[in-house]
């Protein structure tokens, strides 16, 4: 080990163990006390917008020298207008209901014991993220208010604004009378500091990479921490033999098109073949409206150069799939197409290729949409409804830290209750056990 | 890689993914068809009770020859009366609920999109565990009951008893036309079938390791297949200042010795310097009465010499504690114990030595058990009951796959609903989405 490394190891367990003593003064926090914080925190935000825009600029600059494109040198640009966003989404999550200390579910049992299951803080959240300095933000007020002390990874091409940001955030902590170590910024230089969080098992409750799917990968495989799992959505829309036509392309071309670089963006369309060769016509050129490459099979590419012959749809619009297509999300103007023989043939499709986030079908069949809800096991399962409506904010969450692909603790979009834990409170009156019992240890 | 290594890694691979496809046939089944193949599990482990048997007196043989010790091997002895017991808790098992397609929550959105949260199976469960063979046929049971496939690696120990019961149930399954691949015992021969099964990510949605610490350990820094970390019970008894000097006697007597080889046995007892001098004496009589040794803090010692001297303690029973004392987990007769000078503190040394399983308070007082249950965070927390009450018979989940000691999925016993995911169903009438969103992606 370098000792710059060992630098950055002792600083990233220092954070943590800094993060769990403020753990430990925010788990039993009321809401009205974590709500107030939360406002002085949007106030003081937008009273430093001088300062944050300033550090941003750094960071622009940076990009800009560096040659970045200029959609994500937009993503990563503040100025106040953003600034006021940024704490007004704080304000609406103040307003969400508090999670902790819900009860679950709760039972006086045969012996008159009194149990309940009630929700507590996870404890100490990490959270590595590429890119939008909003993040840092968003996941610190979701972790305050639902009690958990968070350490921040961000991007090193987000430092100066990040930086700025938790600097804000930690002096309105202090100011509300809350330890400041409950939010942290840990360094962005190195890999290495990924590394120690994935490491800092007992002092990290839980972890949770957001960006790329290279990312999450090595995250997921090499933690010790325990992982949710975010966000690679190769997400497929099938287009039923019984499909209303023009429902399909309009839920196909939302899918696909109204913000290609989400993860619930669909990446995959499957088409019937009972339908293809009237819906498919019609789907590559609203596609091709779009601005949207198909990558499409032979039956595919069949289709869409009899539609070119007609002078149905202009040429280029369809190219050939190669094997990686159907494994692709590409995040952009592209989407694989192919034609099925049937839902079955469908469904073992998405089995295959699917990153298991959101899949959706478009039919009239009440029978046929059942089939296909039960067989694919995906995060989400939309029937006649865009991909697009994965996300907390649509399902009523009001925010989301992560859309969880994996099975255990969160599926789909993660709320404040996908942040807590629960624990079970046992009150008798001197009850001790008898023989019997299940006890499996 | 020995080649022995490479057939073994083919073999688990290849029972992983005979798994698979089982679960995905289990995954749509109605509750009445899981329910009858219980039974008919059960029918036949009863009318096989001579073949089971025999198979258990090798096991039984083999573990006297090794000299193992009695007691372990009455756990591993199986008898016509323990079959029947078994098969009684099969049909036990088929009398719950079946979680699978309970809806968890659902609304209808704003925008008239109907979202509804389902239970469905996790898929695919591993477990690894120790010992009784009884495990292999209730976690069979509640495995299946929940749609689940399992990949059972029992110990080398009971292999003939467990390749009986397999054996059994496995035919039950085709006889009940349900595929046998959802029951599959892996070898026990080597640790290198548990190490593929580690790293079987993907094709194993979760492993469960029920044993010893060692084990726990390995699987949970070792594996990149999510984990339910379960059972080390390091779990303290806290008699508070205001407490109930006799009801603090039983819940304490009944924590440790009841029955002191399970995980939600006690092996720490907290004495508030309050009431030390009173409760001491009365709490070492009875711990000597059960066969408790106790290993006191200088403080326990002081008082328990004052009681040998008045006649009051026969010598013998408090043996000096070490540091490594309030971290061993005895599962024998024997418990640590120690005076504190204030409720805050036993709340400390808690924090610093529990494994999270379960810590009792014995108080009269409202106020101080209500800080005790806040500050504490553990699975589970007393107040004035015995911590042997966490168990999920006692809890009313009519039977547990194990105990969860983490934070993520599941804490505390794990019951039918812990062994399920949930997929979000949402259905519309061609709904695409307008801008706005969270989508944190």
């Amino acid at each position: 080990m370098t000792s710059e490394q060992a630098i950055d190891r002792t600083s990233v367990t220092a954070a943590a163990r800094r993060a769990r003593t403020a753990a430990e003064a925010l788990a039993p926090l009321p809401r009205s006390v974590k709500d107030a914080a939360l406002q002085v925190i949007a106030d003081a935000l937008v009273a430093a917008t001088e300062a944050i825009v300033a550090a941003n600029a750094e960071d622009v600059r940076r990009a800009r020298e560096a040659g970045t494109a200029e959609s994500v040198i937009d993503r990563l640009t503040l100025d106040a207008g953003r600034i006021a966003g940024i704490a007004s989404d704080i304000r609406d999550v103040a307003d969400l209901p508090d999670p902790v200390g819900e009860v679950v579910r709760g039972s006086t049992l045969p012996n008159g014991l009194e149990l309940r299951q009630i929700r507590v803080p996870l404890g100490v959240v990490g959270i590595v993220y590429e890119a939008r300095p909003n993040v840092t933000v968003d996941a610190a007020a979701l972790c305050l208010k639902s009690g958990n002390a968070v350490l921040l990874r961000g991007s090193s091409s987000a430092a100066a604004s990040n930086r700025a940001l938790v600097e804000v955030m930690r002096g309105a902590l202090a100011e509300a009378g809350l330890p400041e170590d409950a939010v942290q910024l840990l360094s962005s230089e190195s890999r290495e500091s990924v590394k120690e969080l994935m490491r800092a098992r007992g002092l990290v409750d839980v972890l949770i990479p957001r960006g790329g799917a290279s990312l999450i990968r090595a995250v997921v495989e090499e933690s010790t921490v325990p992982v949710i799992e975010t966000g690679v959505g190769n997400c497929h829309v099938y287009v039923d033999a019984e499909a209303d036509l023009a429902m399909a392309v309009d839920i196909l071309v939302n899918s696909k098109a109204q913000r290609p670089s989400v993860c619930n963006a669909a990446e995959t369309v499957l088409v019937h073949e009972a339908v293809a060769a009237d819906f498919l016509p019609m789907a590559l050129a609203a596609l091709a409206e779009a601005g949207v490459t198909v990558h499409g099979d032979e039956a595919t590419q069949r289709i869409a150069a009899r539609a070119v012959g007609e002078g149905a749809l202009r040429e280029g619009v369809v190219v050939p799939a190669v094997a990686e297509d159907w494994d692709t999300e590409y995040l952009s103007y592209d989407i694989a197409a192919a034609v099925v023989p049937s839902l079955d043939a469908a469904v073992a499709h998405i089995r295959r290729h699917s990153s298991g986030h959101t899949e959706a079908i478009v039919t009239r069949s009440l029978r046929r949409s059942r089939r296909f809800v039960q067989a694919v096991d995906s995060t989400a399962v939309m029937v006649n409804a865009s991909t697009r409506f994965t996300d907390g904010g649509q399902f009523g969450f009001g925010a989301e830290i992560g859309i969880s692909t994996q099975k255990l603790h969160a599926r789909g979009p993660m709320g404040l209750p996908e942040l807590t834990s629960t624990k079970y409170v046992v009150t008798g009156d001197g009850h001790v056990r008898g023989g019997g019992g299940v006890t499996s240890c």
